[in-house]
């Protein structure tokens, strides 16, 4: 049988280290040594993409659900096109006046309601978070997080510090309480109200360590922690306890942004919510390394008053252009709806599926970031990530990329590229069924 | 006069705040606010660069000797050719085996002696810098740092701890200590045993708080301080000193990296030592976001046990194509021969003109990373950043781009794309020479 794996996220289907006989992961070991995160026993070598599709090697298409960072689909050729053509003309930094650059600042600002009206381009989602974070421990005095069991927000040091995930050996800081995700499992019908009442204790198990909370840092769709998007609205309760606490809302939209959760542009509006942060990533540039931080002047002006910030390559007008192309694309091409669309048919096929099959909890999700609990056959609360690990491996088989998530790695990870079609969305619902079929 | 700047490196020569009439800083500053950091009174609006020039939106073509990230020259054709193409074919992360990343690895892995042999690919040389430091503090045990007063070494939260010149209010925290940049001025004729003094005595200070010393972070030419480059391996006792008390030596490249010295491809060559990692960044893809860290199988084999580490952009094959080109291009184009010469030559014309000049201290560097210390005419031991910043307006009414460095910001700091000619270097001569004739 499949090993258990200990921390799912980073490293579920990496066998890197146990497969050195390949030639090709003897490469790479050689090259990144214990950093190297290849996934599969016998990983894929590459040679194209495009659309939701990526070409190995061998010649074997690929349906990718796995990535969320081509959002347009890979290789999109606006992107393409908006990345050279900048290339070639003009690459700096912020330092002085590049039209495109204040160009896409405005047009990602028409996505944000007010009074989020200040930008931060940074490189990574990572530093994004750095940031927001340092806003937050800035504004409010305090160095408190709240975060979820599984959350993962970035590499930096201290982002590290507030995603359980990345952490194998090492406890939490005293600063950082995780509590569990806005799950039917721990809270019960009134999710609202119990994730709520966790962060409220949360906020009290910091103050008797003598720790203010600076902020309830969220990923607005719980991505690795297993995808919770339902009920609509049920983060709203737990924002108003930390800001009653004088704690702010961080709200991380490096996985579930633009436009992919299909109801809105960001995952937090799903909750009828403003946040005081909310930090991008990923799908920002199609690919192109960009990511952001959107705030109050307010805090910038408390933050910059104590440091300077500067990122050498955030900002730069190629970013921008890719970033434009990126808000064009999704708007021209009315990519949200048709992640709500194509999302709303996924889900229903997956629910039709999974009811006739044991080895399935729940299906939730919204639009094209849906989440597929893989259980014991006799008990749908005992997550079953040896299941879960040989579908991976079945779904190559069926020559579709896929990851898991959720604390134990029993949760299916689906996020293909906006773009999906309904011919696409068969095809994995085809293979989905085949799979259960033969377990 | 001009106002005496606080904060040199990120603040100097920055006024957008002092400038809300000019529509193009109203602009910025509402998209941005706080964090905007556009560079002179009147910022220049850019349309497009190319080689060492820049030309502004009025048609003025500005000699671009400020900007070290454009290492073969801006909008590079055999980058853009490698970003464009790879981009419009495969552009994912390194969960996947793709050559060219191994590739772009291994010819990396090429310029460094042993042991570094693994490298980490990330966005930014913060990120790579935050890595290090968590690298050194995991395999020593102690969490002490030893830098130079003015250094800068990236923005993340625990790289900006150690990176004074960011730091506008608040202090060093207890585990850094900041000691003076190599310079004569502090450690007279022996510097390399004056610095390795001090090394020793940060090392005994952080021990009587009660702090191991995890590691000296240095930028290899000090950039932030000033410049310092000579003489050749005046680091090497220091970097003893850090070594028998059991610390590690972190060589900061971001800056000095890619041949710009011209008598070496890595700052810390020139100083006869092998790090025990080594951080990249701003030149490595000429522009195309991309950092990192390169260091000991042994070092990330500690870190990795502990946390998992995976950057999402780090190491996609577009980083790895236009990382490709840069390498390719300095070694076919011998662009560190034309960094050592036109260097030398630049320098020599710099020191001619400086001795007729009661204004000019020192000038210092190696290859094309020059420093000039401005000031006053009575004292050369006195700093003087007004002049220096009115030489800074002064160079762009000559169509130049230069910023200064150094703990009083009266360093003017030269850094031009290392493909400068020699008719382009006697331009800067020939306007720094009117300049200081007018002052």
């Amino acid at each position: 049988m499949m090993e258990k794996s200990v921390r799912p996220i980073l490293e579920m289907n990496a066998f890197d280290k146990q497969s050195p006989h390949n030639t090709n992961v003897a490469r790479r070991l050689a090259n990144t040594g214990a950093s190297s995160v290849l996934f599969y026993r016998d990983p894929i070598e590459m040679v194209s993409a495009e659309g939701v599709w990526m070409t190995a090697k061998d010649g074997t298409r690929y349906l990718d659900f796995y990535n969320n960072v081509p959002c347009l689909g890979h290789s999109h050729p606006a992107v393409v096109a908006a990345v050279s053509q900048q290339l070639a003309k003009l690459n700096t930094n912020t330092r002085y006046i590049v039209p495109i650059v204040d160009d896409y600042l405005e047009a990602l600002k028409t996505t944000f309601p007010e009074p989020l009206s200040n930008v931060v381009l940074t490189c990574s989602g990572s530093e994004a978070n750095d940031l927001a974070m340092r806003l937050a421990c800035k504004h409010t005095g305090g160095e408190g997080f709240i975060v979820t069991e599984s959350a993962y927000h970035g590499n930096t040091s201290l982002v590290t510090q507030v995603s359980p995930s990345a952490l194998k050996n090492t406890k939490l800081p005293d600063h950082v309480i995780a509590i569990p995700p806005p799950s039917k499992k721990y809270y019960g019908s009134n999710i609202a109200q119990g994730f709520a009442e966790r962060v409220e204790s949360a906020i009290a198990q910091l103050e008797q360590r003598g720790i203010k909370a600076a902020a309830l840092l969220l990923d607005s769709i719980f991505s690795s922690d297993g995808v919770f998007a339902e009920p609509d609205g049920f983060l709203k309760q737990a924002v108003e306890v930390i800001h009653n606490a004088g704690g702010l809302y961080i709200a991380d939209e490096v996985q579930p942004g633009f436009a992919r959760t299909g109801t809105a542009f960001w995952g937090f509006q799903n909750h009828d919510v403003v946040p005081d942060i909310v930090t991008l990533g990923k799908p920002m540039g199609n690919g192109f390394p960009m990511a952001g931080v959107v705030t109050k002047p307010q805090f910038l002006d408390e933050f910059c008053a104590d440091v300077g910030y500067f990122n050498t390559f955030g900002g730069n007008p190629v970013a921008a252009a890719a970033g434009l192309a990126v808000l064009n694309e999704i708007k021209n091409q009315n990519l949200q709806d048709n992640a709500r669309i194509l999302g709303d048919y996924l889900k229903a096929g997956l629910q039709k599926i999974a009811d006739l099959s044991p080895h399935i909890g729940e299906v939730r999700g919204s639009g094209l970031f849906l989440g597929i609990d893989i259980c014991h056959p006799n008990d749908n609360n005992q997550p079953d990530p040896e299941v879960t690990l040989a579908m991976i491996d079945k779904f190559r088989d069926e020559n579709i990329l896929i990851g898991a998530a959720g604390a134990a790695g029993a949760t299916l990870k689906l996020r293909p590229a906006l773009c999906l079609t309904k011919s696409e969305a068969d095809l994995f619902l085809q293979a989905f069924k085949k799979i259960l079929d033969d377990i």
